[in-house]
């Protein structure tokens, strides 16, 4: 089925009435586009973070792990430049007192490209092409005012500046503060890298399109530390594992593509960034950003903290800042992206079609479920329900046809349906249905984990 | 080695130094008692939750999970008591201008336990007895004040009190809201639980004694749903499930107590409460809380939501609010618990002490670590270390003698030490070095990944 015949509405019903994803707090009437992953939407979240750390830090010799704390020293983001500079230009209609970013209305009304403009350069615009708000179609909008997008808070008793502290907007400066600690620890030499998921938070003015973009938000990130020089080929071995990763977990070519920033497009520290994008329903949306950041966020730390982040390198007894190249990717879009690629209506015959979620198997919710062919046999079924948990996620259903229950699975996207029937009883075998095929082989339960780990390998 | 041998001052040295955790923002100066997890804490940490995850969620057919949102619509405070309750109550002294907890300046002073006291008890109580300010000695308080222990923040553009949202004090509630939908969606019948691992935040007065009372944390909690009548069996089914899970995780009996709350300790709604408490160097701390919470959740969501979380159930035809068992455990406390529990010197002879952490194999950051005897043989080390690090996380270190390197290793927990050595070319075999016993074996390089495979499993 293509991406494009897939409608985002049957993905949120699919994942709301399956237990993938709620929408938070609903019985209150839901907080601004928060959501809860339901069971299978937390199993499937643990399963992308371990596909991700399994195949960026377990199986590759330069990286190492962390996971830093949320609140950090309001100095990072001096450093970093967010608390300067991580904002959205906002103004008010005075009309019908609605809000609106000012490059989103410039974008909207003739499709300029604002990127890199002054609020000035925006203001001016806005007035010369006479741009109306949105809402209530006036001319009449405040200056143009920056709005940081960090959630502030306090800590401690007082609510005064000296305990305002931030929501971190990202994970990656956990990792640059940490440098030589981990460096040092580690005994790590560069090049090496650090891998790092965790929640971030952004204040987004306008967050929507499902789990797409969102305030409180889950990132894995890695800063690859690299020598001055060595970066371009990094960025390009790094850009490549990425594009790679996402193929090996049956994201088709057809819809990602690699864009490169234009040199315009660049930040002023970037040597090259590639934004990944996904053909989400609603069109081409960024999944991940390969960038290299040169020596920017270390130095910035180093001038900020007063601390030298200089490696020394002991082969060639030179002392330099690391540049560092870094993937930065979201779990939810990546969750999303994933659902709506396995997403799946397979005409069986003319008056039946299933949904089925083909979902990579190291990826699946449920590895297998187990099925008694009659609620008579559910304490053997039970049996092997207990042999299969040992080792996978197992889900187990009596209740209802054996077609209606295989569809059920077909839904969620379990890789294994293991049916007991009566037969079970004496030839100590069991019938396992393949989800994608829908064909069935009979299989000794004492051979069925081996059978499944086999199947399920990434 | 006793715990009581054990320091802080030790455990602190070795989880900074070795990489398992940081001051957080050190470069900064820190931020008040936030501590960032490094290679191998990260690795520790991971793979506590997925211990818990696989006893609590995958290898028992009660429970399923969930991961909802740390933000969440106020009202679910104000249901929970949170808003109203969740509070210390504070005093300024106003002659050195310092701050104290009227609860900790009553206790500090003659023990007196003023639990369920009002604070005009409380400043009544201090004024009679005179009790003075313990920075300066002056005897001129403020009144006491209720300080609200939520971390505060705006979303949306203004802060006003409309805007006002909270950092979740604790993952619970989010289960309690999402009942519903996950009864519903999963289609389980109660008795069954909910399981849930994330963060959660307190702006503690006095956090303290390294990560055991932090101000952002992480909690590993379940709620388990009965039907009333039924609660105290399934608390005490709960009691038993957890203790049993922390001697499976190699926590030795004389380090644990489970200390049963008297009536009138108990929380109003409470049946019984549990609070499993672990001897740490600095004495006994609360490590886990097991509860019967009656329907005092449930009920008070159902009243502020306006939404009823009753629960059907269709083999009784009967109606009810099920009751809730909930265990709650916090990562890091586990985490030093299993730390301390672990920390060990061995006296091998009267010139030589090794310190090796005995943590269960499923724990250890690294399964086993690869050693080339000569670093002429990194070629074929590298090989057997890919072969390794396919299935778990693996260390390689070829710098300096073998027996510095089995130190190393043994201080951070490594059950097996891998030495490919000049033998190796020619009889494929590697010799495996126990942690515990420091005794060695031959084992084929082809049998590898079984032989460890097998001694790890939890």
């Amino acid at each position: 089925m293509e991406n494009s015949k897939k409608t985002m509405d049957k993905i949120v019903a699919l994942c709301k009435n399956r237990g993938f994803v709620y929408p938070g707090s609903e019985i209150y009437g839901g907080l601004a586009n928060t959501w809860d992953y339901g069971p299978l939407g937390v199993a499937l979240k643990n399963n992308i973070k371990n596909a991700w750390l399994k195949k960026f830090v377990q199986q590759n010799k330069y990286n190492v792990g962390l996971d830093s704390a949320i609140l950090m020293n309001p100095q990072t983001w001096v450093a970093s430049g967010h608390l300067g500079g991580f904002s959205d230009p906002l103004m008010d209609c005075k009309e019908c007192k609605t809000r609106h970013r000012a490059d989103n209305l410039i974008e909207d009304f003739d499709g300029t490209n604002v990127a890199g403009w002054t609020n000035e350069e925006m203001m001016n615009y806005i007035k010369e092409k006479e741009i109306p708000c949105p809402n209530c179609g006036k001319h009449n909008f405040t200056d143009i005012r920056q709005f940081n997008l960090m959630f502030k808070t306090f800590q401690g008793v007082t609510e005064d500046s000296k305990n305002e502290i931030y929501l971190r907007p990202e994970t990656a400066q956990g990792i640059f503060v940490n440098f030589s600690n981990i460096q040092r620890t580690s005994r790590k030499k560069v090049p090496f890298g650090v891998a790092q998921i965790g929640k971030s938070f952004r204040n987004e003015i306008t967050p929507g399109n499902f789990i797409f973009r969102v305030r409180e938000f889950e990132q894995m990130e890695l800063e690859f530390f690299c020598k001055p020089g060595t970066d371009l080929e990094w960025f390009e071995y790094w850009r490549g594992f990425c594009r790679d990763w996402l193929y090996s977990l049956n994201i088709k070519e057809e819809n990602l593509r690699l864009r490169d920033h234009a040199k315009e497009e660049l930040c002023f520290y970037s040597k090259a960034t590639t934004d990944f994008e996904y053909l989400f329903p609603f069109g081409w949306g960024e999944l991940w950003g390969v960038a290299d950041r040169t020596d920017y966020d270390l130095t910035q730390h180093s001038k900020t903290s007063g601390k030298t982040l200089e490696y020394f390198d002991p082969t060639t007894n030179e002392k330099y800042i690391p540049y560092v190249i870094e993937p930065s990717l979201g779990v939810e879009r990546l969750f999303l992206a994933l659902v709506v690629e396995a997403y799946d209506e397979e005409v069986i015959d003319e008056k039946d079609t299933r949904v089925v979620l083909r979902l990579h198997p190291t990826l699946a919710p449920y590895k297998a479920c187990v099925l008694p062919l009659s609620k008579k046999l559910n304490e053997q079924a039970g049996k092997v329900y207990e042999q299969l948990s040992a080792d996978f996620m197992t889900d187990y259903d009596d209740a209802g046809s054996i077609g209606k229950r295989y569809r059920r699975q077909d839904e969620i996207g379990t890789p294994f349906c293991i049916t007991y029937d009566f037969e079970s009883v004496d030839d100590g075998c069991v019938t396992v249905r393949d989800r994608d095929t829908m064909q069935q082989e009979r299989v000794a339960i004492d051979k069925l984990n081996d059978y499944i780990a086999e199947k399920i390998k990434f």
